[in-house]
């Protein structure tokens, strides 16, 4: 049900074939984030097309609306949504401290109230496993705890700590085998930190294992050092997850020190603020110069317009491109 | 590069296939609104799926925003926009009296101030040509006077009036060859109005006829009164628009009474807020009793989502659906 086969590698960079019950991807992957169960402003379709093959939706926003008992009941978030490909939940960990209100967190996990209506819920390691199962995704995460950067050694210390007996009680709590829960590493930006942490996660058994608290605040030559780090702890025959990375750049650093997948909102929610990434950097498509330039933001663009213009001219209908109409 | 053939009869209705310089399409044709140049929240290949052969664009709103020189600079709207079909543009005779602020009518036509940005314009049948002739579209609409209803006799009677001198000076405004000028016929809902108003406008020669002022506050009888009187006013050989029409139900009402085709914001203003129209009535999907209901919202879909399910799994990528990854 469940495979993972590094096919070919390059330096440290490694190319690599990840199975799921609900299809496979090849690595290096980016999962675009489909927040509550979808990719804002993006159809299936196209994330087809522009060759998405793995979705991540947080968990945080799911058990908050709609619930993720209804997502259960409708199936998962195969049947709650037109996505027919493999998923990815997160555990809720991040999420729980910047989004909700009120939090309180001790060793049971996180109370909090939520930004939605204030209602008053708990995230522990248990309810986290519930939720992932309920949602059903392919790839499921050990719930943790992600501090922001800058903090404190012993706050970034307790954190990766806790985070390990949290995956302990992640794993004892899961119970789908059409499941893989990968265990997270924490540790901040502090090598014995990361090592021990990673470590104590790598002798916990997970199929497979995320890198979290990285792209949190610290500074970029802090993230890399520590992704080249973990290239060397974590074992080579499983998938590494680097969470919440990243720009373009940080992607190709990450592969070049052996990462396998990622996730970020960057893209989509730069492009619905006008921000594109082209292969000649960044451009604020609302710019002034740009109001008058029919050019397209990369030079070297083949997008759907572009296609269209270049394609031949239907007999039928008169029009460029496939015809709809057979007469 | 222009024509009109009617194909088809049966009773009133037609079947007919109009023939632009963008391309042929079979009427009767409903086009869907792309105010400023797109539909929102549609991309083209989505209308192209559902069979869209001809979009509308909005006159008043192009000229404002990002003004029609610009358009024009960028290649008219078959520049300025990825639909390459057929293109309409209205006259802006009706957004300017619904939309614009400090509105004042003369015989010369109608100074305003942007709803954008407040900043003085003058709409009249010769601006209104220019700006349709930079526009570009395939067919386009001489600039009438559109009163809400209900309305004073004399008041109609005045626009109706108005309107025939305002389509004699579009007439002589209008130089392009690639371009189809269609009159407006006016007159409320008041028989002799709007045949008075029928006869002025045909004698004035034009190739194709938009019935405006209708859609406006009338009762539905009175509407589709209106149409049939239209039928035995408008000559058979050319087409006949019924401008800001309508429902499912209305489109069928005035195909059957001779008409060709069709503009409204309906199916997609409604659709962003949650009114969809099904085979069995008006659906609002917001309705707390679809929370949890796993359905279609009408029971014959043959949506993307049902397609896709009943899709053959692809040997390579294991997904069901056409395999975007040949290995």
């Amino acid at each position: 049900m469940f495979s993972f086969s590094v096919e070919a590698r390059s330096g440290r960079a490694r190319a690599g074939r990840l199975v799921t019950p609900h299809g496979a991807l090849d690595t290096p992957a980016f999962m675009p984030v489909g927040t509550a169960g979808a990719v804002k402003a993006v159809t299936v379709g196209d994330l087809r097309e522009v060759g998405a093959q793995v979705l991540l939706a947080n968990t945080y926003h799911l058990m908050l609306r709609p619930g993720d008992e209804l997502v259960a009941a409708l199936g998962g978030l195969h049947g709650f949504t037109p996505w027919p490909g493999p998923w990815l939940t997160d555990s809720g960990g991040y999420q729980v401290m910047s989004l909700a209100r009120l939090r309180t967190l001790d060793e049971n996990g996180v109370t909090f109230r939520s930004h939605l209506d204030g209602a008053a819920h708990v995230l522990t390691p248990e309810r986290s496993m519930q939720v992932q199962m309920n949602l059903g995704a392919d790839v499921i995460v050990a719930f943790d705890e992600c501090p922001t950067l800058p903090a404190p050694r012993e706050v970034v210390a307790a954190a990766a700590e806790r985070t390990t007996r949290w995956a302990e009680r992640s794993r004892r709590a899961h119970h789908r085998a059409d499941q893989w829960l990968f265990g997270v590493v924490q540790g901040g930006v502090d090598p014995d930190l990361r090592e021990r942490s990673a470590r104590e996660i790598v002798a916990l058994g997970f199929p497979g294992h995320a890198v979290g608290g990285l792209a949190v605040g610290e500074a970029k030559p802090d993230t890399m050092r520590v992704v080249a780090q973990m290239d060397g702890l974590l074992p080579e025959e499983k998938p590494r997850y680097l969470m919440g990375v990243g720009t373009p750049e940080d992607l190709v650093e990450a592969v070049a020190r052996g990462v396998d997948l990622f996730d970020c909102v960057l893209p989509t929610r730069n492009a619905r603020n006008g921000q594109l990434f082209t292969r000649e950097g960044r451009l604020s498509i609302r710019n002034a110069r740009y109001r008058a330039d029919p050019r397209p933001p990369d030079p070297g663009c083949r997008c759907r317009r572009a296609r269209a213009r270049a394609a031949p001219i239907c007999a039928t209908c008169t029009w460029r491109g496939r015809c709809r109409r057979p007469r």
